[in-house]
């Protein structure tokens, strides 16, 4: 088995094309981002990547089918840009996976032409704030401008991690053009503000509209479904502890 | 070496072939059916699976020879179904490898002609129960009809780890028909009970007959030993971490 | 690099080999009896495996000059038996290159047309005796009278960690013959006592003799070693810790 | 991806080339060194190393662009020798990385034909010296000689982890000379005094001058910087736990 695996289901004819990044991380003002653009674009699912590194795991949908976990493109078309955008529940769960799999989306982003990449993010600013500023990173010095213009925030030095940072990092040796938006965000809450922030410079920069009343309801039932988790993941742990100790024999442990 | 290799026995004549699988898991719910199952039909080994994200161990065994540490496929012929079962003491120890070992195994299947697959497991509850449910996720839409027939419960979301899970998920991509049984348990013990349940459902899917009666006796032996073995891990553990100290010189630590 | 590579310096002519191995784990039983061996044997080195899966690190001599961390095999000519010992200050450091790293040593093995292995290390009884017992496991119940005659007990069902208990696993598909011998041991404690036993064994097996006064000496300079250097890792784990944590930039963390 | 990647980004015409590592290690002292001569040297960047054995992170320079988290390869031309200088913010991230990642910066060394490797790291001794000695280690006895009257202590057995070890021990099988000077430091504080020590001695053996006075003051800022980083990353981890545990449905766990 591959380190990533792309599976293209269609391959719709796009143009002028934009990905969009939108994996979980700080405050999931990514996730949140994206998301959120996918359902109103009503964006269509047409690749999905599965990786060894991504959890061992199904899960079971409304039908009683399951599906593999996994990261999924979405595509739609608009008037100035097409736009694919990039969702999932994980990044990779080993640091080098990270750059397994940011590259492999970076294959599928060269074979439908993509001419710029926008990553979402926060920026853990450990407070918390009514009106969150969102901040930029670059590729190349010429992306500035326009940035500056639509409300972005450079403030210098800093680190990205994760497919935030990688698609900028691995693109940029490709001679991609790349931009993350980071939304200001406390980092311990998921973060509906940050996103929408987040949201309202990218849409300015696509020349899109989408509607945002539905960010707050998703953060919460988010930080609903993530505590019942927790608790749930800290039971599978102290069980699966025990069946790892498991062996047919009385064993004599001799080395 | 590679990730996982298939060492085949002898090659059966098999038709109309299900595979099942029961490996350690939530409860040993799905390890404990699936030694019954191979017990009551008299299954004979005709294949085994190393890999090295098994643990680097051998077991002694009665006659005082060794056996490296292996997944092994038993099978058995039936009236209506040939059929293969997959046991074993460990799971892969790190996630990728579930990946790597689920789809060596899936090539097993592929290669005798396997036209179903169940997966056998537990489903952690929390609570303890006279009369475990069976859950029921599948691949394909299709199959839950019978299912529900057989009294498997359908309740929704969720999610299955590990080789139960991912025969299903990696399964679907091949094409392949693949469900997975799981008996309502608490989590924290090694439940026969689960396990009849779930031999229930599955022996009335397959219209076989076995006996259960020693399902109980060899949970409690199973408890014995783990609490033992629990108790020589910890003592083999200390002795690890001393011995990985261990150098011949009186060492200055430079870096 | 490859996962484990193997440098033959000169190629004895060696006949009815048999192979020795003598790798640090549970007591250092092992450790202790292959380098006593070793120095008794006055045995030359003739090849080196290194791997990156052992320490990366190498070691300073005493002229000064550094010697990549690795196992080491000697070779002996004997009346009855030539004998290749391999030796080591570590095993591999993940369970997955334990497998690989002992497969590397079976090519050596096969490669030097070894008829026979004898892999040496203690089994953690527990408590502390007078006279520890030897106990044996096979890869070939053939081989199970001459042990007994040679005084070795063999007591059913255990498990073997390591090297030790793959080189029989992995050997005995490779049709090889192969005997683990085990000293009883505290755990705890770098056990001369208990390598003396499995030497006693082992050169009565082979019909050679060796003085066996210097192990207790190497086992108390050994244990002497330990601590000091039990004593720099911690400051050196500290000290890692510490830098793994560097970086140039006032970081600002995004993902 | 490959485990190391090497990009030249120009070919500089060397002649009695050596080659100077400075990554981090214990004090910092290696990195320090490394970094205070090739800002006095006026070194210029001509090629980097990229692994997916870095952090999976980007950094965001002073013009806003990223950097991909990489160690850089700088060259100054020189009287006696034109000089290589291998600097970055982190050694590989996992033990075996640090071998693969080491094996690729001697392909770069054996490319521009270096006669001679030093790799500069710390000493952890401890105590806090005003004078700190600087011990050597190296491939070939032949070596020790001029070390000695260059003011390099020997005294024996020890160890050496990471780069600054591997280097040497690897470096040693391709028949290339390398020497190791380690400045006596405590282990536990950046250390510009042990810095100072290092390159003192490596620039007599070069035969070349630079100023120190800006040591102490990068030591400063780095301790700074460490602190500050120390916090952030604190956070993060935390941050990291809480979205690691993020599913969107509610999850039932199953195995």
């Amino acid at each position: 088995m591959e380190d990533a695996v792309l599976k293209i289901l269609k391959k719709p004819k796009l143009k002028n094309t934009v990905l969009i990044e939108g994996l979980p991380g700080i405050g999931l003002v990514g996730k949140l981002a994206g998301d959120q653009l996918l359902d109103e674009l009503k964006a269509k699912k047409f690749a999905e990547l599965y990786s060894p590194y991504l959890p061992p795991q199904v899960n079971i949908q409304e039908d009683n089918t399951v599906r593999l976990v996994s990261m999924e493109f979405y595509y739609a078309k608009g008037k100035k840009n097409d736009i694919i955008i990039l969702v999932g529940e994980f990044q990779g769960i080993t640091p080098d996976s990270q750059y397994r799999i940011a590259e492999k989306a970076l294959d599928l982003a060269e074979e439908f032409n993509v001419n710029k990449i926008f990553t979402l993010g926060g920026l853990g600013a450990g407070n918390i704030t009514d009106k969150p500023r969102v901040f930029g990173a670059v590729t190349h010095k010429g992306l500035v401008g326009d940035l500056k213009k639509a409300g972005v925030v450079f403030r210098g030095t800093g680190a990205i991690f994760g497919a935030s940072g990688l698609l900028l990092g691995l693109g940029m040796h490709r001679g991609m053009d790349a931009i993350c938006l980071m939304g200001e965000t406390h980092g311990q809450i998921i973060d509906a503000k940050a996103a929408e922030a987040v949201l309202t410079v990218l849409t300015k920069l696509l020349e899109i509209k989408i509607d945002m009343t539905e960010l707050e309801k998703k953060a919460k039932e988010t930080e609903k479904q993530l505590s019942k988790m927790s608790k749930m993941m800290e039971e599978q742990k102290k069980a699966q502890e025990r069946q790892q100790r498991f062996s047919e024999e009385v064993p004599t442990y001799i080395r």
